[in-house]
């Protein structure tokens, strides 16, 4: 079995992680998460590439991109978890297994966060544990490969 | 009366068209799509032009641009058709006759590809036909220009 | 490949078109269209049959009987598009391809002329090119049984 | 100025009128409430034809036909009211003004009854008074003609 | 039998009646239509007293006056017909059989102008006939008295 | 106690029972059912007469008609279940005990096919079991009238 | 501890009770009612004050003004329960406990009933108990009082 | 063919049919219900059992034991159908062909009881012919294991 | 008369009254609450007996077993006061005179806590008054048996 | 160009300003708030006139009459801008141009403060800014007048 | 630091995985899971108790009682998550961090599925990765724990 | 005190203003405002910068930049304001003061225009007074800086 490669793909404002709005998101940066991915893939053997965009655009075509070099895609589509169409259709379109993450319980905040236009398109959902929803994430996207 | 101009504008994911999902989109590709519409104008004495973006942003600007040198749009809005206000906006802003077109029949799919928001910025819609509903578009559009 | 016939289906109040409110509907008559289409038709070498009644339940009746005789259908189902399960039923019970048809772009119009309950039974829709939309549909019915 | 004369017509099931359900209905007849209104209108030098049906359709085509004998219409579209397009579009199309009648107070029965499909096409409404409806429909119509 | 009183009622805003927005209400004022329903009651032997207010309550409290010495209430609710439950709940406690009037055809306004709030507690309604609705109202609210 | 007759009434596109789409319907033909329920009512001393149409109209029409020879009513609105209030409006008027049928389950079907608009009107419903809902409505029926 | 002092206040339609649809509000006046308020208050070394207005915003008003001698408010707003903004802005304002008071048991009546616009400013709800609820909220009232 | 068993499952307050509000659900108690099934059952040559809670989780806990010993569930859910997704994935994962039962006509009551959460999960529904419908369903289920 | 007795049911986690979250529901416990009850009874010569379970079923166990013994129910659904049907049909089919507690104002809570299913089938309802809600319900069941 | 005259309508509980919930509304009061607008208003050579109301129809009555000798409102219907069809109504009739104002950002409050009745008789709004909302919406007035 | 314990609650149903519809729910047992998750609390010197339960009260007890003995809770409410208003209350009430679990990705099931009751009151949720689930869940349990 | 710097972002098409559609925007271009805004700036000492884009992201990006230089944003996110979450986030992850502003006013507008999903991370909008909205925009800024 070669490495296994998983896309991370970052939504908008998440480059923003860990020196804005502590109190609701954490201190953890973006860089620090990302960093945390490499290893824990690292420790399974399997390798990690990491992409923010604050463009909904960047990131279908992302998603379309890392479709020859990924074997599953994480991703927190953040804002755009609750009006793009555009990266539900991409994710459905390359058909990798997806992972949705989010920091923070949807459930607890305004009520048009619960609706996630793209958790259809994926395997499953991790909400609420902040840095650790990618982690686990990531866990969950590695056993999916193995279960391949 | 000049050579008529048409320019052909294509929504989200719509490059991976033919080599993805073909028991949705068929195997017809972006590429023969945009070859078929060359020709079917040249047979009519007219010209096209494409685009396509998976940036709701770049399909605005190009919008405006092509206002200045095509008198109708053939647009297939994708994902957008159902969350783009600004869209919706830049077709009204630039006048042009337009013409919505997608390839599926949206009655059949999801309950919200049901809502069309670019919809009532256009003459018209033809859905539902495969590649083809792009080649009656460009008849449309071309049989509208005649009329003026 | 013997002729292809395709039965037209023209809804309630249709029979008025081009002699009351020219301003919405042109001043293009039925009987003209009906004309238009008979010469595309033959243009391609195919026949058609046009039918036309107020009554929801002669229209339901009607897509029995050519069922028999017609390879396709393009139907206007005008007010019944928005009331009529029983047009949708009929339409899928006998199975052939169906191109739904308006006149006007019904996105432009009163909220409740947005919702088709015939637009699921059928292949696709062509709307807003005034009679121009029965001539699209019929091209395209005729396209898609050389699809066939 | 030549005699008025008015199309009155009657929706589905008003032919059972004063014969079932006299606690909700009343006693009195259609032929009654067909003669009060002949006599009514001979009064003021007008004249009246009635007609009856259980079909939508034949509603609409006789909608279409009177548009060439009647100066105004006085419709009871009866179960009609909440669901037919068909005959809004039939008494737009005509363009005669009309005037909705309803014998019973809707505001007082299911919600469904609340909505009228058809009363945006008419001048106005009169509803709750039973047979006067009818009689009330018809001075606001010859009153309206008067105007003219 | 002693002579029957009706007691009219005219909500907000109607005092401007005739003298603005005469393109919507026309050109009659409230001062005409209330003389021509002393005239129109005169001649079938009946009184009426007439009272504008532009305060929910003031309506109210009349609505309370008046049930010691009218037989029947004609009420133009005006704007508090869409927002008054207090309006209602008045003439459901008197019990007097009421008319409820409007100038304008509300089914062809804003949306939440369909919605009476004050016609449950009417015998019925009469709407889109400028100032003969109220003309039309009274001898319906005569009619009813008579037929007690 | 003389022989009971039930009204047995057909809706839309129930005449092309058994000849089209079998997956769906079975493959029973209507004439079939309808020789099922001459053999049943005949077991218990019954008669029953059908009547299939695919007008609204005529439907209405229908169960006005038999009020005068049959005890109740056996009915499948189909299409017109969800649509009509125009048949709810005559089954009420008529006043015979009336069981509403249904082929499938609606409720494994479209949201739309949930809501009866004439199942109030009716005694009871019997729906998902095929042909043999028919047949068990008319035993439902003979079991209300020897109640009676 | 000087004497506590609460203020009750009436909303519209209020003062006819008793005297009107006794089936539906009893036969108790409401004099009867400020009576019993007062004569309870005493027995516990407590005053009331009663007031009675069918305008919206002379509730408003006087909620401002017994602001400045009443330690609590006992308030049935009747139909303006359901409408009344203001009345709400203005409890919030003043910030007395408030203790709101139905006679009738909204959750069976008409829907629009079910809604209480005030009732969030409100410490508590009583319904459903005739005239006792005034009652039992005076005693809610005093308690409250109590615990601070 | 072993002999069939069909278990008869009744939902919450079920155990007081007969006792109580005789107007609403008759003078049948559930004892002469279980008779008259066990009785029609024998006839047919077929056994039932049936069982009362009104615990929801013990009616799943039932339809999970009985899986083991019957082919056919006759179920009532009575307050459950319309808010138990226990007892639909109860009669999903289980796999028996089951059938609604009820005894009123849920059309006729409160609009929440129209809704069925448990309907889908089964094959047919039977409504409104009281203690009837149990023997309807039962007739219904047999059927069913015949056809097989 | 004999001793009055009222039952009181407390309803899902009410158990933890007192010893969690009391910064919302105060630091009473329900057995307090419940001997509160006792004595107020018996200051007024009657007696209580208090319920408290977790199951929606066990609750409608016990309003069908109190019927025998007590003249009134005082009851506090908490959680299961917005999704219980069972309860609610249970409380109508005793028939005994209910009164509904809630410890605090629902209406300042979640939306979903607005929407009573138990309301409709109790007298009156008491909120928003901690475990005084109970003292004032109790004192309401007893005021509402001396009046029979 | 004579002087400028913009009269000011504050709506219900608005004379409570600065006296109760700073926190809120600040310390402002509305005498130092008009006598704000009297001072801005001056400089740019214009008087002003300010009236609160804390009932609907005087605020209806006001805007009736300062139609005679204002150019311009300015209005902040508090309350009112929720619930009153009468004040937009009001505003519609007189035709002058008006700015609705608002204290707080009301979309950061209850959703129904998010639909505002009034605001479509307005040429704009102003919301969020405390008291300079006010002195926001004068410059505004003022501007208008000068473009005309 | 003490040994952590986790409390894991199944709801309705679960004690049939693996044994029934395995294409849905894999062929993992409920068994197989729990020892799955006491090996991996193990691996990290932790301990887990499991409880399954149909009765929705059970379940809200269960969390009662382990609220005394366990640090977090892992809950999959199944069919309970879209109902149970009193699970939530429970989880609100003992305070414990919780972590919702789903073995399928209810984003693809019916619409009722989407919404969860429990999730509020829970620090995350976990879906879509069936038995893996609940391991994930594990994990993010014992993360938390020791962040603490 | 340092100079204010106030940030001005343009959203979607505005780069179009002026140049089209005059009769809904007006003839001022997207420069001239600029221009009226650095001059009126400078008059109170203070610095603006503008930006106009058509994309989402580059909005959102550019919120995120001048967060290290402003300390206020005026910002019309046009077309965005009605489906940008991401706006929204971004603007309350910087936490600058900012101004919403629109040149025509939303409420006379299509429903869908009404609803700001940008509103409620602003201090405040301005709305209705084509250009001169952004001046008072600046003004409110600025003031806003003023009073900190």
């Amino acid at each position: 079995m070669p490495p296994r490669h998983v896309a991370v793909l970052h939504g908008p404002n998440l480059n923003l992680l860990g020196t804005r709005e502590p109190a609701v998101y954490g201190t953890v940066t973006l860089a620090e998460i990302d960093r945390g991915l490499v290893e824990r893939a690292k420790a399974r053997g399997a390798t990690v590439e990491s992409f923010q965009s604050n463009l909904e655009g960047e990131l279908v075509q992302r998603i379309q991109e890392v479709a020859g070099r990924a074997q599953a895609i994480v991703i927190n589509p953040a804002a755009y978890t609750h009006t793009s169409v555009a990266i539900r259709d991409a994710l459905s379109a390359v058909g990798l297994p997806a992972v949705e993450v989010h920091l923070s319980n949807l459930h607890r905040r305004e009520p048009f966060r619960r609706r996630s236009l793209t958790a259809p398109a994926c395997i499953g959902t991790i909400a609420g544990f902040g840095a650790r929803s990618y982690y686990l994430a990531l866990t969950a996207a590695l056993d999916l490969l193995e279960d391949t």
